[in-house]
């Protein structure tokens, strides 16, 4: 069946309906992947996660004026709207819903919002005020918009690539009940180990090449936290530091729930149980975040 | 069929499921009305008007800790589970939900939450600073619990006595695109004109008498405004500031959407189309607030 693009909550709702009408309730189930568009071997693998699993899956391609403190960086963000749809046809995706600014905001910016608490203020919210009140804000307005109006399980798709949002979605669906399964699904890598990101184009060549420093150093923690050593995070940002354009922002090794850094004692110890790895760091004009999860073997 | 309580989102979700099980689909409705207990007339109108629409009706009871700033007011706001379960069979709800404050916020206060805006912090947001947010977290938790997983209609049914609540909770509902309707239901008033509240209980008999002068004050505005005339808010204003033992915190004339006060030049030539009347004030220890709407005749 070919894809189908559709710019309206109404006509959402009405194409979602249409693709769970024949399947028998409580087989039926719905999968969305809410993006940003620009969309990369990340979002295919998030989007071929949910055609596997979902009965029918919506990709859901807007740049959420909301979550971007920026203006510049707003206009600047990627917008490849048509080889996105061939890109999710590819994959088997059943619905694309890209709605305009004015659809998803009709009154312009919302009065009532989501706000993601001391979780959207450290980290990425510490150098992007807003931008996780934003991002939830958005998020919340598409689960809603998406949501199945048949017995039909609902599942919604989020990359670990963006850990603290992944982590607040799962708060704010947990912490406001929204009947809705929230699916992490791992970090697409290119062959050289950088994390896949729409941003990745602005890198020149010898950035692109600077900015591998970064999962060299969190590959590096994922060995000794499978060794069971310990961490020792410090030479970890001293090899980032060694690398000249990049200028780390943060590299701390949390909880990946509450975001909480380990206590120091935890990381001079031999490593044990679990813990995220998470960065940021600006390479050139390009803010790149990474993070891979540190498992003890 | 007799009524039945359930103390779990998960018991709730199950019950719902049941009521509507035999219905055919896209002939199911559900109905939710939202109440903190202490149950009276006005709420068994809210409740009777949802049994006559709907397939079934949930109300849920439940006094929810983060709407109160004060402490005290929290513990001292009446709970009377027992009568409320039999008015609510009396007038045919088929479904109590009567969560504790375990079930509802589990890890302890919510980190996620709704925030009102501007709305939240004008009239009643002035005198209780975080009330609206609050009041709007539980709103989005009941709406996304309730929810019915079937094919159905679904409503929520709040009363217009609390005017800005209701306003903040249809721009929830418009501004997060929630998959329900809100139902507004007229305030239900004593024989005196009192408009009925879980707090009159706590009125002295002269304090009762003196907060008469509420609702008549806002009659002289539904008149003129009905005969065309200026509305002249300030001898209504004075007319409650008249009556000793009541302290006036605001009355004012409002556009009932944005809660913005009707421009001066409007109130003293003759009034058209239509606003609503809003006020509060304390009567002894205890906050009364009443709104009427004006609609010129």
């Amino acid at each position: 069946m070919a894809i189908t693009v559709v710019r309206s909550i109404a006509d959402l709702r009405a194409a979602s309906a249409r693709l769970l009408a024949d399947v028998p309730d409580r087989q039926a189930s719905f999968g969305l992947v809410p993006t940003m568009g620009a969309l990369h071997a990340g979002h295919a693998e998030l989007a071929a996660t949910s055609v596997a699993a979902e009965t029918a899956t919506v990709v859901s391609i807007f740049v959420n004026p909301l979550q971007f403190g920026d203006a510049k960086d707003l206009e600047r963000y990627p917008r490849t709207l048509e080889s996105d749809v061939e890109l999710l046809e590819s994959v088997g995706v059943d619905l694309v819903f890209a709605p305009s600014a004015e659809e998803m905001y009709p009154d312009g910016a919302p009065m009532v919002r989501v706000s993601a608490g001391s979780l959207g203020e450290v980290f990425e919210g510490a150098s992007r005020p807003g931008h996780f009140d934003g991002a939830l804000t958005v998020v919340s307005k598409l689960l809603h918009a998406a949501q199945p109006t048949v017995r039909a399980g609902y599942r919604a798709y989020f990359g670990q690539k963006d850990a603290q949002q992944l982590a607040l979605v799962q708060r704010m669906v947990s912490d406001l009940n929204f009947p809705v399964e929230i699916v992490p699904v791992p970090t697409v890598r290119a062959a050289d180990g950088l994390a896949l990101s729409s941003r990745n184009r602005f890198l020149s060549a010898p950035e692109r090449e600077a900015s591998l420093v970064l999962s060299r150093a969190l590959r590096e923690l994922v060995g000794r936290a499978q060794r069971r050593e310990p961490l020792d995070l410090e030479s970890a940002v001293d090899l980032v530091r060694s690398v000249p354009g990049v200028d780390l922002d943060y590299f701390e090794v949390i909880d990946p729930k509450s975001f909480e850094p380990l206590a120091e004692n935890c990381r001079d110890s031999p490593f044990q149980g679990s813990a995220l790895a998470v960065l940021a760091a600006k390479v050139g004009a390009v803010r790149l975040i990474d993070n891979m999860p540190l498992v003890a073997g």
